[in-house]
């Protein structure tokens, strides 16, 4: 890139740019080649190639997906023109192996409605018009066996084996099929055919990215990508990744409702952890929150608040939001409940007097059954006399006993 | 194959094929197969598939290849019908890696060429109304992305790294490029291609063999390819292997005057081991006239005659082969040349002074020079009195320098 003269101003844009860029990540190998193209951006509009790959086998999205897209939003605003890449060439050939039963073969238009999935969510947080959905049998799928043997001809077993699952597996003897090889190499090639300037991953996916860029440069490409990777975030427990098995996640598409509800019950340490990761709030705002909480000025509650409404504002709208914390507080109203109650988490479909007696707040069943035939039970304040009720719904739900023993249950 | 009463006639038949087949070989993994498969050719005359790779590069064949061809024409008696593999595909890419400067890739003349000077040579030993001289571009070209996927998702890592120069270079982190993982692959895709009932090479090729075997199960053929490996054969020094490049060989389309004297120039020990692997003699023949060595009933010299004049007769014919004995007892009778003379070999061109001192006949080039201006040297029964002579064609020389200093020179 040739040199430029860069004005003061437009220097302190890109600094603050880098510093939004920078926020958060685990790693940003290339910092300095996405620094110029950001200048350059700045300074005659030319925008630069941002790639990120998903699954085509699971569009449900969650918080823990929206850190990665938050990223790819940020990059929109400094001149990023994001490849939502849906890997569908490896999807639609299945597990070649037949090993996985559970990576069966998707279809055409299996991939095409997953397509249409992840559009519906990601356009909550990215700008359609900075971004192509694109998939990658249109060039994989092209390949012919001499491009393949030049793909393979790149890279070496000793350098694909440090990758740390394989280096873990070869010395456990457990088996890892030549195919399992192929995988980083055609996602490596598809920087290559998107001739990308950088690629996003979850820190698990290092490896991987660093291969594209490896490739870019076998393959002549006259750039090199650079490589940013990304915490996986916490679930709502605190303790686990955000993920829908685990069931401690909050659906992108979840209702504002739920959304503010789940927020409002993570732990306050993990509060700011959130800010930082899925919030719009700056780096500035969340610092200066963050010493009133200390110096007690603001109330970890109302900051927790803030946090709730700026997700809920941005996966909704903010009028969405409001009516969700007027909701929130109509029925989590501060005088009916105790500030920490313990929180139990449960299936869909669980039976509510077992929920009370594994909650603790009856010693038995039968018992439970008595008490909520008495008209002892109210659930989001709302009396409940089926001893038949099942949670149908997922949700946060206040369970109250009698006048004193209270429990959330999330489902 | 549904089981079928066998005439005391046939199991000899088959009993003495298989003895045949079996001469030489140093492994041969699944032989029961290939009996019942010669048991069913003598039965009702059904052939099968025996396959060869060849390399496309390197077409000037020589005794040492006779080894492999031999036992494929023995297969040929048998019911074997031979694909003769030319591995075209690897060659008309080149070496993808671009590491290797020797490996150019080759045009489609070339391949053809190099397929007619095959043709020439191996027609020699094998019936060519059961050869098919096959080229693996047709099919190995014609696989896309999805095909090399489902090719790699068959062998894994573990078991490719068991080949022993993998073993080898990755404890000693010499690196192996991914694309080597994939020529076994290829090769043993081609006997799926190919229907194959057994393949052959040499002892080095066992494991790439073997791929072709597990590879033929894994696609489901209904059969799984025998494999044979064949000795290298030592060449005319009886201990380096025969090539080209160390110049002790013996080429397929060498006349017939060099090449009968060149294999008597062969030590006594090494000569059973050509009589087993690349003469036409039967194994009772072979222990009998070693007996007859062994015992003094034969001159081992004699023997060395029959296996000349075999192997030439078998290249040539027979009446070429018993002229060039004539001509190499005329040249070299025995009463002019001692027994046991020292033997040199030099590379084409050397000049006869230089020759004369390194093979110790002469303290110097100049004694050299005087010695044959009076009339001294003659090579092979001939006056030389131009002290510039040079070597300039390939052969066995006998060296006379006044009347009792012998060598023989290898050129």
């Amino acid at each position: 890139m040739e040199k430029q003269e860069i004005s003061p101003q437009v220097q302190e844009l890109v600094n603050e740019a880098m510093s939004e860029i920078n926020r958060g990540c685990v790693e940003f190998i290339g910092a300095e080649y996405i620094q110029s193209l950001v200048t350059r951006f700045y300074t005659n509009g030319k925008t630069f190639i941002v790639k990120a790959g998903f699954d085509p086998t699971a569009p449900d999205l969650h918080l823990g997906h929206s850190v990665l897209l938050r990223k790819l939003a940020t990059f929109q605003k400094y001149g990023g023109v994001i490849k939502f890449l849906i890997g569908d060439f490896t999807a639609t050939i299945g597990d070649p192996s037949g090993k996985s039963q559970t990576r069966k073969a998707l279809t055409f238009e299996e991939v095409e409605k997953n397509a249409e999935t992840y559009k519906e969510q990601v356009f909550k947080i990215l700008d359609p018009k900075n971004t192509d959905i694109c998939f990658n049998k249109e060039w994989l799928g092209k390949l012919n066996s001499v491009d393949m043997l030049r793909l393979t001809s790149f890279y070496s077993v000793a350098r694909m084996m440090e990758r740390d699952d394989f280096t873990k597996r070869f010395k456990e003897n457990s088996p890892i099929s030549i195919v399992e090889f192929m995988y980083p190499l055609l996602q490596g090639y598809d920087s290559v055919a998107l001739n990308c300037d950088i690629e996003l991953g979850g820190n698990d996916q290092k490896f991987n990215l660093l291969v594209g860029r490896a490739l870019q440069r076998s393959y002549e490409c006259g750039k090199e990508q650079s490589v940013m990777t990304m915490p996986l975030l916490e679930g709502l427990d605190g303790v686990n990744k955000m993920s829908k098995s685990l069931n401690n996640y909050i659906g992108l598409t979840d209702n504002a409702n739920d959304m503010y509800g789940k927020v409002l019950s993570i732990d306050d340490s993990l509060m700011w952890r959130y800010f930082e990761l899925i919030s719009s709030k700056s780096l500035k705002e969340i610092e200066s929150m963050r010493r009133d909480v200390e110096s007690g000025a603001l109330h970890p509650k109302k900051a927790k608040e803030i946090l709730a409404l700026d997700i809920v504002s941005s996966l909704h709208d903010l009028n969405a939001a409001h009516a969700a914390q007027e909701h929130f507080n109509n029925v989590f109203s501060k005088k009916e409940i105790p500030n920490d109650i313990p929180t139990f988490h449960f299936e869909l479909g669980e039976w509510i007097c077992k929920a009370l007696l594994e909650s603790k707040l009856t010693p038995s069943t039968s018992q439970a059954r008595r008490d909520i035939k008495a008209g002892a039970l109210s659930i989001n304040n709302e009396k409940i006399l089926d001893e038949n009720y099942k949670f149908s719904q997922k949700g946060e739900y206040i369970i109250k006993l009698g006048k004193r023993k209270f429990a959330r249950i999330i489902i």
